[in-house]
């Protein structure tokens, strides 16, 4: 754990979340400036900022976890497709410095392009009813 | 394997690529329109569509795959930090269907932002030396 981490403060407990999914390793909880209503994080609990730094055991875990996730959040949002993305290290502009996987709903046609050319809408909206999005992907995940 | 994959006709060396690395379940190549120099694509052998559709276990081989490369790749192109990203499904952009993580050597201030809001260059380049480039990769590679 890092004190100075956002994410590990979220893992604590200590900054509230909507989290959608847990188990011993990792945690998926929705992205507070989401890209699209469903945005999701997952993270893996120890403190890494980097895929890299990642065990072969952490990476294994954290990766199944996305692919465990990555249909029940799009069938959640009634989406046709998925970004997933991951700022691997600070100067790829990785806001926050603890590896985290973007997982993006994306519906057909909704302008935002492929994710090598991604635009995110310049209106950051926190209108979103971020608790009851979780709850629809939690009721998704098997 | 798929006949209008082009990815499957790179699988069966029926269109040529700059391979960095092949085992019996994945392959990396080169990017033919990269977004940075040594822009990669790892693609697991069977053919796909979305992360989705992978097994448990291809799912595991292809993302220690990624989680094997992703050093050797930045490191082999004096980058700083590393996008990786998936248009996991058509509707996403995804413009081969055949299941494929971009990774992406980044530099500090190369202006190219996150990855949820990316941009790539308008100027599409063929002038890289692919194959230079392939093999200061796989020389990375432990």
């Amino acid at each position: 754990m890092s004190n100075n981490c956002i994410f590990c403060l979220i893992l604590e407990g200590k900054i509230p979340s909507n989290i959608i999914y847990e188990d011993n390793d990792n945690l998926a909880f929705l992205d507070i400036n989401p890209s699209a209503p469903g945005h999701t994080l997952i993270i893996p609990k120890h403190h890494k900022v980097r895929v890299e730094e990642l065990t072969t055991e952490e990476a294994t875990s954290l990766f199944l976890t996305l692919h465990r996730l990555v249909k029940p959040i799009r069938e959640a949002m009634m989406a046709d497709a998925t970004t997933i993305t991951i700022n691997d290290g600070p100067e790829s502009g990785q806001e926050v410095q603890h590896v985290h996987i973007h997982v993006i709903p994306r519906k057909i046609h909704d302008g935002k392009g492929v994710s090598q050319v991604f635009r995110r809408p310049n209106v950051r909206s926190n209108t979103e009813d971020f608790k009851k999005i979780a709850e629809t992907i939690k009721d998704k995940i098997l």
